[in-house]
């Protein structure tokens, strides 16, 4: 503990790297706690699984 | 923000359109909040990663 | 199974009953299961608790 | 209610049925619900996808 | 990582720890990872913000 | 979207305002997507109710 969830897009592998890296980094200063206590968990999700406003983002990329 | 994540089965994206379309006005209804500050979560689990009263799902249909 | 999560501001018990009633209703005819099949969990957040476009919204609510 | 998820790597379907069916068991007992009551949800992370203190799991194992 | 995640009715103390050690000890058996790779977040939600069947648990109890 | 859920212990207003903004700036600048886009969630847990490697934290602070 603790666990850092990241809902988004799809990344490459070299941004997830980066993002567990520097996120941790941020948190672990800021929380004052050791880096080896966090977890950060990367959720990619489809844009047909997405909604903002009430309309599918791959609805709103395809108008 | 609100924030809605619709843990359920695979379904078709036309289901899912209207699922955020619906879930959204509804919401924004309810909680008195413009439906541009919703965003909608789907989750589509398969059925062997699901449990109900200790049985997988995938394991019920079968029988 | 299906869960909806819904994360939002403190709302009032008669707006829980409501949300419930109407989210579960709606989801059941888009996904074509019965509503007994739903569970709905409402989680409200503190505004100190919430970050959007990387400010708090207790803060941006107090500008 | 109550619901358990279980983010963990990826297992095969006969772990994934022992756990929906142990854990169930197991937390039933101590909460003093019905077995019935309770879903089971299993979230399989693709170790490119999980950071343990700032490094990707998928990192981790190729060092 | 794992991380278990368990929402459900307020509990006591020795029923969280029962819990937190024997849900472990089983996922941790299970998965063949040690127990020390595993989070359990408990998460106690009340019964005015939990609908099962487009019903507040409380109502429910109420009735 | 994207959205950003920090699992964590209980920390002060002015570390919560730091987190949600130099967490969203980082992620923003790898993810690339404009920071307005972005929602960070902040869920506070109580020591009784986080277990890692079978043990309560509470507990394992009290030894």
């Amino acid at each position: 503990m603790p666990i850092i969830t990241i809902e988004g897009p799809q990344i490459s592998k070299d941004q997830k790297r980066k993002l567990v890296g520097e996120i941790t980094k941020t948190a672990s200063g800021i929380i004052q706690l050791p880096e080896e206590c966090f977890t950060v968990l990367i959720k990619e999700s489809d844009h047909d699984n997405v909604g903002v406003g009430g309309i599918l983002l791959s609805d709103k990329e395809s108008h």
